[in-house]
């Protein structure tokens, strides 16, 4: 069994193996997971999320990015799957599609369960995503289903966020989706031979416009998958916001939120929901039972 | 100045000033709160959640169900504001239709900024409902703007979560929406003298129809305000879902969230993130620097 140490080399020189074992060790905190970590090198590698709605084509758009990107570069890849049997049967087309790169020595595929029903990320997501960055790969990405709170933890978790629609109908871009400006580094409009495709990039432009700032305006790309459209300029627009300062001016930011959970997590490792729940369900009918006083007994 | 224990005693007996100072108290942390929440005796007052996109006309739907309730019942209100100006045109607006309660001796508003731009509920959302269950109120309303992580948190607050809907153009749900089967325990479709509407709300009911569990399947209420069509078929659902086992059921479950977020609270009390930041804006760039090393000497 390799020692941590010979893990992380192998890792760092490239190794597919190592790779995949690291992962396996801290998505399921084995013994050394820690270590492992504590003790690795972490590239700069451009980590890229890829949010939006079930359905709006994100596995296919990163399927196509690959391909654009695998005869020179190297590329990780990290799918979270909810763990809802929702989106069961859309997600595994989606995993097909992208298993056709499962030979090719360039691409690297990862799909990890959500934590909870509600579509958050995975626990680990920020482990496993920081030893993908000792991983020599080029880019990663994250592509993650856009429901209740996954989108807003991927963007602090990525150095550049994509948000995918697909075209509907109406004048008004929701107000819902204006909060999306917030997450949003760039916005891909798929499957742009939809009638209302071109109405609708013309409102989330104006929407863009509006709140652009110094450094960045959100672009606003028209992809169609099938026909490999816009797939080139999103590219483009990707390695464009990377090489922004607002790129550079975020990372203390991310690694501050991230050392924030880190502390948190440390400090409520031994603090077991199940049994809270437990302890809670025999208690709650008593009378006077009151939840802050019975939590100050665990800290 | 008055003790904790008057305060306490006062809120019991429906004194709306130490209601509203209870509030203060807790929402500032000033001295005291703690022992405040510890000694309360939290009543079994039903907590009604409203969630959904901005413009869906949640708080003209709340201010109908005051007016329906207003005679013989007392109402808290809890609205929460994003901090984020984004909105803010239209929630001013929202905000001046509640304020014509505020004379009623039986409605108590109180308005809370959100935590963060994100959309998040307030960082005292929990203790201040506790606090309001200590007044002798015969509902609670907390009204949110459904953007990112709010209508998540909600739906682990309230014992009933209403997600509000305005008719949309389109033969299919949102695959997105399909999230909040998870979240809804109502579903309200506003507006509804909308040309799409009774189609949209069919499209509901059968989503709706195909997530229907043995205690509940979750009721499409069709509500134009101005005609105040639909409020007190809403009002009936709601009383409806509190008489279910399912809202029994979820307490526990609920009381376990709420208590795993209160050590969490006191465990994380010492963490200044704003002085992790920058801490860590000046080792950043480093050669070698570990987020995971360096938040270790945090724990």
């Amino acid at each position: 069994m390799a020692s941590i140490s010979e893990i992380l080399k192998n890792l760092q020189q490239g190794d597919v193996k190592a790779l995949a074992r690291a992962i396996t060790l801290v998505e399921n905190e084995i013994t050394g997971s820690i270590s492992l970590l504590e003790k690795s090198n972490v590239l700069n590698t451009p980590v890229i999320g890829i949010t939006g709605p079930p359905g709006a084509g994100k596995s296919s758009l990163v399927n196509s990015l690959i391909n654009l990107l695998k005869q020179k570069s190297k590329i990780g890849v990290i799918a979270v799957d909810p763990s809802s049997p929702f989106n069961l049967g859309s997600l595994l087309g989606d995993r097909i599609r992208l298993s056709e790169h499962f030979n090719n020595s360039n691409v690297f595929i990862r799909s990890i369960a959500t934590r909870g029903s509600l579509g958050g990320l995975s626990d680990k997501i920020m482990e496993i995503t920081d030893v993908m960055r000792v991983f020599p790969f080029d880019y990663i990405f994250i592509e993650t289903v856009g429901v209740g709170q996954s989108e807003v933890e991927i963007a602090g978790l990525a150095d550049t966020t994509i948000v995918v629609m697909v075209p509907e109908a109406g004048d008004e871009i929701q107000t819902m989706k204006a909060g999306l400006m917030e997450i949003a580094d760039i916005f891909v409009v798929n499957k742009s031979d939809h009638v209302d495709a071109d109405r609708f990039a013309k409102n989330l432009k104006s929407l863009s416009a509006s709140h652009m700032t110094r450094e960045w305006q959100i672009p606003v790309v028209k992809t169609i998958v099938p026909e490999n459209e816009g797939i080139t300029e999103l590219l483009t627009q990707i390695q464009r916001h990377q090489q922004t300062d607002i790129s550079n001016l975020r990372r203390p930011y991310l690694l501050a939120e991230k050392c924030w959970r880190i502390i948190q997590k440390e400090k409520m490792k031994d603090i077991n929901k199940e049994k809270l729940l437990k302890d809670i369900s025999t208690l709650v009918s008593d009378k006077g039972f009151n939840v802050y006083r019975f939590a100050r007994t665990y800290t």
